[in-house]
């Protein structure tokens, strides 16, 4: 089956984290992919102008780039530092070949942080999540200008609930939607990625809504496996190995209008562990199997 | 502080695991508390008549009764046996001499189950949330007579969305009253427990709103800490240790008008392992610098 009916998927380079940029181009384009997701850490290591070329001359496209966000920072300092970070972030995405910036916004300030990734093991501090979600749109309205002028979009990853306290206080698509709702839709959209919203009860009216407003930034095929692993980070499995309905939701996505890329980011300690090309072939049979089929329009 | 200002704080059973009932009913008193939340396991020990009077030879209230449920069978057999036991619950929850009976409603039934509580291990089955949520409301209907023959109120639990696959496909207050809606408030209400429901962007409108329908059954204090537990149902901490905002949410929930009991449940190994009483201890002086504070409407 490679190639047949692969031409928008695209390979993240996060499920093939220990392969170099590329080698999971090389995977992704072999096992006919029409397109990759970059993590930042891959993008550092190749260089920016190196990425680029890499994937071009592999025939491949750039679905997005992972990511910018962390954005919940209370001090002066921290606020400054998100911001540098996130330009540079805009700026890479758009040299790199993509108009799509995965955000993941951030959660709470730990005690003693200035913001920014969370640190393991991390007190507590700061516990007034609807100011940090404050802080969140404040960020965007300092980030906006810059993206617009970059042609690039930031796309606000909504995070399972799970994560609300260490990594994104952005927990469903409608407050994603309302987030983005000052801005145009191609400076500020939003990434549905099943893993994070599979169990939304607002699922149907969120992804109909995100699609008449034509910010659907990236549709993320991934899979929720129980039971979750000791750092449910890594909790996430093939489609088709846990709970997630593809079908139900990828026809949401459809009838939403959305034609772009269909992202796999899978973190999961065997995925890892198992070689690029054989993760490549698996992503690309379970897309052909739970995902493709329900890419038409209904 | 020992009684003071604790007369709307009730000790749940599964706070104190490892103690019959009559101990747990016994540090509850010495503690001060006004009530205590039973678990039926609890209950089953003890005999029903028996629990009702050692709860009330101590002077205390049965603020809850934890809990009937799991109510997703698809199967005509597992439906029947979710309305038995549901219904045994409602006449328990009578008999022991609360109104309030707690309905964790029940994940996606596991392949090959009937329906009931999660088996370790079992294999994703159906993955039809939509439809699960549909039965859901086809058996509250079934059971709301019943219910309301008893003077029983089903207090639905949203449970954190980790737990949609295999515990609730009730996640959020908005999703509870939207099932609630159909049927009498003193028949069908919603629990708010921090555990669940801190992260949900929407808790200010939904617990305004399930005030304003006279819906809150039960409000629970727990904390949400991190890392999270190998287990994460057992991922529960004592007030103040955690990311829960305890002030903001507790005057959330008494401007709604809420004026019942307090109930503290914890899963914990930690708690499980230290003596009851000092649980008891520890657990109402968070509660009186965490939430008491902030329990008179504003």
């Amino acid at each position: 089956m490679t190639g047949a009916g692969l031409e928008r998927l695209s390979l993240n380079t996060a499920t093939v984290k220990r392969a170099t940029l590329g080698e999971a181009v090389d995977v992704a384009a072999r096992a006919g992919y029409g397109a990759v997701g970059l993590w930042r850490d891959r993008v550092e290591e190749a260089g920016v102008a190196p990425t680029a070329r890499i994937v071009r001359d592999a025939g491949l496209r750039v679905s997005s780039l992972c990511r910018g966000g962390f954005l919940t920072a209370s001090t002066d300092d921290g606020v400054r530092a998100a911001l540098d970070d996130n330009r540079r972030a805009i700026d890479d995405a758009a040299a790199v070949g993509t108009t799509e910036l995965v955000m993941v916004v951030g959660g709470l300030p730990a005690s003693g942080e200035p913001g920014g990734p969370p640190r393991e093991g991390a007190a507590p501090g700061d516990r007034d999540v609807v100011a940090a979600r404050a802080r969140v749109a404040d960020r965007l309205a300092d980030l906006a200008p810059h993206a617009a002028d970059a042609g690039v979009r930031l796309a606000l990853e909504p995070l399972h609930p799970m994560f609300a306290a260490d990594r994104a206080v952005i927990s469903t698509l409608a407050q994603a939607l309302d987030l983005a709702a000052p801005h145009p839709a191609d400076v500020v959209g939003v990434v549905v990625d099943t893993y994070h919203v599979w169990w939304d009860p607002a699922l149907e009216t969120s992804v109909a809504r995100a699609g008449a407003e034509r910010r659907i930034a990236s549709y993320q095929v991934c899979d929720w496996n129980l039971p979750l692993a000791a750092d449910p980070l890594l909790s996430r499995g093939y489609p088709g190995d846990g709970y997630v309905d593809f079908p139900a939701i990828t026809r949401l996505v459809a009838d939403a209008g959305y034609d772009g890329d269909v992202e796999c980011e899978i973190f999961h300690a065997d995925v890892w562990a198992t070689p690029a090309a054989d993760v490549a072939r698996i992503v690309a049979e379970r897309y052909a199997t739970h995902v493709a089929p329900h890419l038409t329009r209904g």
